[in-house]
């Protein structure tokens, strides 16, 4: 395995986007990088064949693309999604530049031989905050605090060109850790833990669901930063059945 | 003078443009890379609306460039430029990278406070063998050699990005702003959630405290990886004292 062939593991995914010359725009930004895996959340018009006059040389790329209905059945199977944002959250991770992203993203799909994503907002509203709230690390490309409208085509083109420059730099050689890795827990099952975390939380009055605040946002960060892995999440679970449990078998 | 104000002194020079799109993309890219003195030879169209409509909020950029009939008058008063080339040449300089390019020209024009260029051929033909000859660096993008054709406007992207990192990195000028970070939670108060969640855990039943195996070891581990804010450290114990409170309580 070579470094390059990371990149065979990196989703681009591309969320409700407006403009189907954008998508081929993508489509030929990934290509000229050595990016194949195309995933489309809601796009507006696809295919389009805007769409196939800006990918140019990609149609290929267009013609492999999954159009699917939601972020999550994109990033199902993922063990590292990156997104990217322009504005400040409250409650954001604290980003990390496109080069530390990319560096990043490389390096756990080298690590857990998962596949990653990199995921790009509407072009006029970018993520919703449930969808940030899916990907483990945000990103903002250094811009202009003037104009830091950057054309989804060239984010893409820039993140990409990132994540060839990190799959390079780790290229080569097969990466061989020192002791096996821990394997990462899935998008999946991660979003499982965060659904039992809240159902026991709301169980025992700590959560009002009538009154969420931003209770659920907060704990999803937490654990973001920690990058459960799978056997972590195996005994979160079964700490919140023992209280579930618990709770239950008084009553 | 910090370090951006190097990129005022930096020439994006688009050679023979075919598509007034590619220029509009071009002005635009420039702009939120903190860029905006742009010189076109040749265009074969401009000004033209499809370049303003691609341009977006970068319309300033448009309407202060300078089109000239040729690279040299492009160039006159510079002292460096580079130049972007796909292709191989039989007489080219060594290629440099996007990365060591830009480190090279923001070098020069600080240490000269002379302006400098970034040159762009052709969409399809690229720069002639004249035209590069007059440029001192020959850059090249890493690409896929199966598809390495980069959109226009995505280059001038690329370029210029590397071009701000290269005066953020030697101009000291902060990055992001930096946003007052969250409080940090004490070794102390670390250390009490730790004992809280062990006699949680005790009284659900969960750990069995003759047979502790390694599992305060391994929560450690999780939640050390996550470094727990102060805030944080509150919302765990609330939950346990909630799910505490649901288990004694209906004894």
């Amino acid at each position: 395995m070579n470094g390059l062939s990371t990149l065979d593991r990196v989703r681009v995914v591309l969320s409700r986007t407006s403009h189907p010359g954008n998508i081929g725009a993508a489509a030929r930004a990934m290509k000229t990088m050595g990016l194949a895996r195309l995933w489309l959340v809601s796009p507006a018009s696809f295919p389009d064949p805007v769409a196939e006059a800006r990918a140019s040389g990609a149609g290929d790329v267009l013609a492999g693309a999954r159009v699917v209905g939601s972020l999550q059945e994109a990033l199902s199977g993922t063990v590292l999604a990156a997104a990217l944002t322009a504005r400040r959250r409250d409650l954001s991770l604290e980003r990390l530049e496109p080069r530390a992203a990319a560096a990043e993203l490389v390096q756990c799909s080298r690590n857990t031989c998962g596949e990653v994503a990199l995921v790009f907002g509407n072009e006029a509203s970018g993520l919703s905050n449930e969808e940030l709230g899916l990907c483990a690390l945000p990103v903002t490309i250094p811009a202009n605090p003037a104009y830091a409208s950057l054309n989804l085509g060239a984010a893409v083109q820039l993140m990409c060109y990132e994540l060839r420059l990190a799959a390079m730099g780790q290229g080569g050689e097969p990466f061989l850790p020192i002791a096996p890795l821990p394997e990462a827990a899935t998008h999946d099952e991660t979003e499982h833990f965060f659904a039992h975390l809240e159902s026991s939380i709301v169980a025992s009055g700590f959560l009002d669901p009538a009154k969420p605040r931003r209770l659920m946002a907060r704990l999803r960060r937490l654990f973001a930063r920690a990058r459960l892995e799978k056997e972590e999440v195996a005994i979160l679970r079964g700490i919140l059945s023992s209280f579930d449990a618990g709770m239950k078998n008084k009553q």
